[in-house]
């Protein structure tokens, strides 16, 4: 005992973290994921199917261990099978032969993709242009590479007498014009949007090019992985088909995502050949490989999926519920975007007034506290019984106060666990804090 | 087709990788893979073995996704499961009890633990102590975090009148303590080593601490990930159960290693609460988690593994291809390091001549011609039918001379294909190159 701590006294280490993650903090879902468990609420927080994935997918992964042959390192750059996968189903999608050696990536998640991709073009003082709400990984990814962030905002212009839509969040294209300077290296483009669930239009796209054309080393990460949640009669442009875009995109998608196993980590990159060489090569460095025997099971389902309508049955069960969540949170008086595409609603929650420590006193982390959405949507966790998502966390610290009246809900739940959401959110109306009682 | 001409030439797009990942290149596996295949050489090249892993383990992830519920993102410090599992097996090892929750982080194999924390602990411009012959994906991960790698390197010395063995490579503890300057951030250490075999005695370790101990902000990786292959009269000690040691070093394993699952990429952390809270930090914007399926199975091997007597059988086995390669190696007349530890045998090339262009007009990449170790081992596959690898991929640069008679082959390959490398080797002493023919 003694000897111990005269050591403890003794030693002279002190650790500090790196610069370039020295602002990392323990991200949103640490605090709402066991706030959600430890109050017993009807979880539409993290976005991952609360439903196993469909069984020719867990049978074509049992099938890849079975067989042998896979279960030690795969090519780094990707398993071949899925790389020739990836690229017969896209090459018609992307108008083009997409090269299956040389202008794919496979990788361990999106994320480990959108990673990659930025270590590989992104140097330290180079600007990256996010637009908000983004997905909270895209800031960590360029601060490890000494990037630095700039914002540009999607705003909400309501059209008069028309319900409300993904497809009022606008770009202001001079915004995004002047954002862009000579050290622009790299816009990140999510489509369909988290957590917005906007769809841009191929005109949207048009202009954002023309804005890129004008800067000769602008790239462009398209970060597609809701691709296949794309509703009523919106249309998914792909940006790596407009004219001269493709040798400058990087089109970024999710097996996770695309098959409801977001558990497996398998991603891809599909870009011009120069840039998938960096990004295989950085690659190497970081996993080295992805998990070969996920890799084949994605390739197996990939090949099965067209054949057997996997795409078109995905959308229209997401469809449905995307209209039960809707309708819900209508009748709840939470006034919600409809989302065009992805699998996320924002709610309204300006009529849902918050009193003293509402919000506050739950806190397992401490963060937030300063922000009504973070309040509001610990409330909603503890009071109503329904975990959602405070949108702040996907706006740099500057614009955190403009997402201060919605909330994040996720509809890919079981219909059971929408129905149990429906009967918990239908309570506000009679709730003191609710101005929306009737 | 005119068209896309015209857009072609108009296009002022100019792609340039990223300053720190402007050096990467194909890495020495893309030069030998390919090649042996193309000669159908033996290969005892890459790091993998080539047969199947145990029963149990792949029943586990069978089990794991059939019985769902592991489908879908893991936690992201690492699934309870598994962080609990080796909680168990290491606490007992390092004499401490190690907290699942905050002492651990699982990663996509020890490749992506050792990337997230050089990203955690190396700020840009801080000194990183590597020991030659390291561990190839090292540097890149040091470059991507703006680290500048020092280099210190083992040499050999034999000892007069006795076999040739790992033991023989030593560090000079001078020149160790000289690479350190006040910016040293970190020191890589590889135990039991990659490519040497070496198994670091408890005296060295002490040495070494002696040097990290005066360095108040300096750490240590111990990448340990042949922990279970330690041969002999030989013991793995950890670096991190020396005295005030725990609480600077950061000790990485790899499930691929320790269960012949090199296809899975799973690994772990070890380390403490303050360091491992900035990699857990950290790798939330790589991955985001670890693939959740093959966490679990990982876990039930862990579980099962010490109750069945796994690891003795695991290392006898070993121990025993050991034998038989340092036997081929011998006969053949390549007078092989024995190594104490994992699954690598240097053997000597020196009795080998090569001349004109011998190795040199079979590579597929152009890349190594300059270097005696790359054209033999090149010779060795495409001439004799044994891939082997060329040390000099893992040297910086300026270094690569030293293992010029040296080449790497492995043993973690199926008894018949060792015995067919024997066979191959075998040939070498009646080749006209061959100064031992007798
Ligand atoms: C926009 C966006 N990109 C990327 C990802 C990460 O995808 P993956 O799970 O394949 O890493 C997500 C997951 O939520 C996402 O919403
Ligand atoms: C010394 C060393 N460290 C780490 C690794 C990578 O381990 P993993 O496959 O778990 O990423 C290897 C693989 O060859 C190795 O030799």
């Amino acid at each position: 005992m003694f000897r111990r701590h005269c050591i403890k006294l003794m030693s002279n280490f002190n650790f500090k973290p790196s610069l370039q993650t020295s602002s990392f903090q323990p991200s949103v879902w640490l605090e709402f994921s066991p706030l959600s468990i430890q109050y017993k609420a009807v979880n539409l927080g993290q976005g991952f199917p609360d439903f196993e994935p469909p069984k020719f997918v867990t049978d074509a992964l049992i099938e890849s261990v079975e067989k042998g042959g896979l279960n030690q390192y795969a090519r780094s750059a990707g398993h071949l099978r899925l790389v020739n996968a990836i690229s017969k189903m896209y090459s018609p999608l992307f108008k083009r032969e997409i090269d299956p050696l040389t202008e794919i990536v496979t990788t361990v998640g999106a994320s480990e993709g959108i990673f990659a991709t930025i270590q590989s073009v992104v140097s330290p003082g180079d600007e990256v242009i996010l637009i908000e709400p983004y997905f909270d990984i895209y800031t960590g990814a360029i601060l490890m590479a000494g990037g630095i962030p700039k914002y540009v905002t999607l705003r909400e212009n309501r059209q008069k007498g028309q319900g409300r839509s993904s497809a009022d969040w606008k770009l202001d294209m001079n915004e995004l014009q002047q954002a862009f300077t000579e050290k622009t290296k790299l816009l990140l483009l999510n489509n369909p949007h988290n957590p917005v669930g906007k769809v841009y239009s191929k005109q949207e796209l048009e202009e954002i090019a023309n804005i890129v054309r004008k800067h000769p080393s602008a790239m462009v990460i398209s970060d597609e992985v809701y691709e296949w949640l794309v509703f009523d009669q919106n249309k998914h442009e792909r940006f790596a088909t407009l004219p001269d875009m493709y040798e400058r995109t990087i089109t970024i998608g999710s097996a996770g995502k695309t098959f409801s196993i977001t558990g497996w980590k398998i991603g891809w990159c599909i870009g011009p050949k120069p840039i998938l060489k960096a990004i295989a090569n950085t690659h190497q460095y970081i996993p080295f490989s992805t998990p070969n025997p996920a890799q084949e099971a994605v390739a197996i389902s990939i090949e099965k999926a067209q054949s057997i309508g996997y795409f078109e049955e995905f959308k229209s069960s997401y469809q449905k519920k995307r209209d039960k969540l809707v309708n819900t949170l209508t009748q709840a008086g939470f006034d919600p975007v409809v989302p065009q595409g992805a699998y996320f609603v924002l709610g309204d929650t300006s009529k849902i007034q918050l009193n003293g420590e509402d919000g506050k006193n739950t806190s397992i982390t401490g963060m937030g506290k300063h922000l009504r959405d973070w309040n509001m949507c610990r409330w909603l966790t503890t009071e109503i019984g329904v975990a959602a998502i405070p949108p702040s966390a996907f706006y740099s610290e500057d614009h955190q106060h403009q997402s201060a009246n919605y909330a994040r809900f996720c509809f890919c739940k079981k219909d059971e666990v929408l129905d149990k959401a429906h009967e918990n959110l239908l309570k506000i109306k009679s709730h003191p804090n609710s101005q929306n009682n009737n």
